[in-house]
């Protein structure tokens, strides 16, 4: 399937902002989590370097019935900036400036290309920093955190990146330019159209402008890491950390086989047990705090509890938790990361799902690392399996779709912070039922009637497996 | 303007359930911020007892184009619960049921008309606090909260009301039920529903169940109050507070004239000059925190800094400013608030807020008390006139407007937590421009057609100032 996007060359945008070429389109054909023979290739690449080029650009797409898809790192798990109808890959990495800083007021403005380490680093000529950086920050966008609704390791203190938003600037299918939300820190003004562009992957509109939130850099930084004999004590430490209230700005969680990769890959040490990361913020009293956690972790038989004052060291090992993605990808040539994604459960259903992907990868003869971020109920899983090998993968299908459905039946989600894209599109009813997904649809064919903005993802395909615009039903 | 609603005899409910009384539909028409005069009756008021109930009563008032005005305490004061189309008053105040409490998930459910109180009272059996509860927490109630986007003496530190509303369960035009967000801490699943709902002032949908978030209560609290000669160092001490990061549970400021009015009101004996209130949560260090907060206002001036353990002095002090609402109404008999309510501005531009509207009093020759959460930017106005006088009234209301025009062109919001209703209708396409507020209709029309749900607010009136349906236009 191809779409006519001859047009492009009319519209007023410079030459070297529109390729037909095909090795332009072959670098926006997919994204991390798309398998070898999935990829899709856009009819053109559009580099917009404005939200005028954005807007020219939108509302001739849909004038023509061409898909827009926007794209910017390619970091994405889950299909979310492939262009499953082809149609147009809108990238937004020439729109990488950061627009302006005010300390006084916590605040910046970034356009959506930036990455997300650029702007801690703004953040921090001011002595403040963005607390809800993803861990793949140095390799990801603001645009892509905001439409995929991502967080990081200190979300279990500061919350997501949702909640570090005040402003998006976006444009809508039809051409027109939004403001959604407000630069004070607080509004009741009109509904909430900002929290639902964010996590929307670039279905409703697309972002050209963030006004972030940053935070104070805390005066006093402890980082380290705790092991354990077992993986049950382990989750329970973290269980009862959470439960406990101490105040932690990390707690992750690595399971004995990641550790494993973590070395293979990183070049780390780290013994072949679970291992929780911690870090601790605080203007006054963290080595309270440290001491509070510490005796949390005691009352589940902690085997070590090393923490100290951050320094290169313990940059090391988070360095390795971050690469733990790659990790998994390299360890064994011959297996194959089958949906490497993320679920979140409640606090209390945390041991539990990690416990239930670890029977499973037994029952199964699986390899199933877990490791995430444990103070969030998060487990990001990846479920080994040797594809030329079809009763491994049917056998991974299983284990890999009885995890998602734990998490759903707990009161959890299936997909914590890389969307739904096109890998979760089955799981969206299971979780919100018929009547929510409905209201998603009214609410997708409100603001982009024509189905413009990246069709084919988040709703389920419904109409014989094939891929259908949702337009069309 | 009346609606027939006789069909709700034939509906599946209790005959105490539904009530065409005059006396009862009386006690429906206004909210607090309803002046004389502009009240409007429901035909009929409808106390449902169930999701159930509510979709019964949405799909037939529906089907017979008869409007649905969610009520409950009655509280609000832009005449969001006001039926401005008449129709049927939805009281929900019998939804009043704490459903389950989690302490081990920090979790608990509840009915759209339990009292904020009754949350925190129910967290408090567990140890723990539902942090953003607004100053009007004994009198007002979950589901006007989540509808109004509310917030609190303790979003400085917390967030707002909607940080902490994990899941809604809600009811749409159309009888449909949907649930909105997840139990999970955090979720990537879809459009965020929920927070599309929160502040949409029961025009999208009537929320029926919530899952509000809790923390636990802090180990140390502080609580006090610093003065200040002048307004302006008050202010310059509390932009400095903020942007210094002293780590602040409560900030609130009120001027000379509202401390003038507070004394009168709630017998406290308030100096009538600037005083900020403060109170610090921490679990070890609060009192290096406080003496870092005394710091940063000593640079200013502050002719006292009082801060102690929290005791029931100071809980008299905290009546005092949650009572100002009274204490402004009945300053002087002669005397009425014109639209009492609040704006909200980065929080660089907090005191040129206030020195702002004290600057207009001086011109217009009025008294104009503020006060608020100024740890948020948020200033609470009170433009007190003689109604009989109709020169003073014109001034108010220039001065009025003025205010709220002073927020919106210095990146802040016209209404921080007393949503639009009908009182900010004309602010609205004023702050969000004309494309963002077709983009809000575009939403409205798609979830609720007919315009059953609230019709009449939040959108600005366009056909000849005379109240129109949204559908109608």
């Amino acid at each position: 399937m191809t779409t006519d996007c001859s047009f492009l060359d009319d519209l007023d945008l410079d030459d070297d902002q529109v390729s037909f070429a095909e090795a332009t389109r072959e670098a926006h054909d997919s994204d991390w989590g798309t398998k070898p023979g999935d990829e899709v290739l856009p009819d053109a690449v559009v580099y917009p370097e404005s939200t005028a080029d954005v807007s020219t650009v939108l509302e001739a797409a849909t004038a023509r019935d061409v898909p827009v898809t926007p794209y910017a790192a390619g970091t994405s798990l889950e299909g979310n900036a492939v262009p499953a109808h082809a149609g147009i890959s809108l990238d937004l990495t020439r729109m990488d400036a950061v627009l302006d800083v005010r300390p006084e007021d916590f605040q910046l403005d970034v356009e959506p290309g930036v990455m997300g380490s650029a702007v801690d680093d703004a953040a921090g000529e001011h002595g403040l920093l963005f607390p809800p950086l993803p861990s793949s920050g140095s390799i990801s966008t603001v645009g892509g955190m905001v439409a995929n609704a991502a967080s990081g390791m200190q979300t279990v203190k500061y919350g997501e990146v949702a909640d570090w938003v005040l402003e998006l600037e976006a444009v809508l299918a039809d051409g027109s330019v939004v403001t959604a939300g407000s630069k004070a820190v607080k509004t009741s003004s009109g509904y909430d159209l900002r929290d639902l562009l964010i996590g929307s992957e670039g279905t409703l509109a697309v972002v050209t402008r963030a006004t972030l939130e940053l935070a104070g850099r805390p005066a006093q930084i402890r980082g380290g890491r705790a092991q354990f004999e077992t993986l049950d004590d382990a989750t329970a430490a973290v269980e009862d950390a959470v439960q406990s209230g101490v105040d932690v700005a990390k707690l992750e969680l690595i399971d004995a086989e990641s550790a494993m990769m973590a070395n293979a890959y990183s070049g780390t040490d780290l013994p072949d047990r679970p291992t929780v990361f911690v870090e601790f913020h605080a203007n006054h009293g963290v080595d309270e705090e440290v001491a509070f956690c510490e005796s949390v972790f005691a009352a589940h038989d902690a085997t070590l509890f090393e923490v100290a004052e951050a320094d290169a060291g313990m940059d090391e090992l988070w360095e390795a938790r971050k690469d733990l993605a790659y990790a998994m990808q390299s360890w064994d040539p011959e297996l194959t990361p089958l949906h490497p994604g993320d679920i979140t459960v409640p606090i209390s259903k945390y041991g539990d799902a990690i416990r239930y992907a670890k029977d499973l990868a037994d029952e199964h003869d699986l390899l199933i690392p877990c490791f995430g971020h444990a103070g969030d109920g998060n487990v990001h899983y990846s479920v080994l399996v040797d594809e030329d090998d079809p009763d491994a993968v049917e056998r991974g299908e299983a284990a890999y779709r009885d995890i998602v459905e734990f998490a759903i039946e707990r009161g959890g989600t299936c997909t914590g912070e890389h969307g739904i894209g096109l890998g979760k599109r089955e799981f969206l009813v299971r979780e919100h039922g018929e009547a929510t997904v409905d209201a998603m649809r009214r609410v997708k064919r409100a603001l982009d009637p024509t189905d413009t903005l990246n069709p084919g993802k988040l709703f389920p395909e419904t109409v014989d497996g094939h891929r259908v615009r949702d337009g069309d039903q």
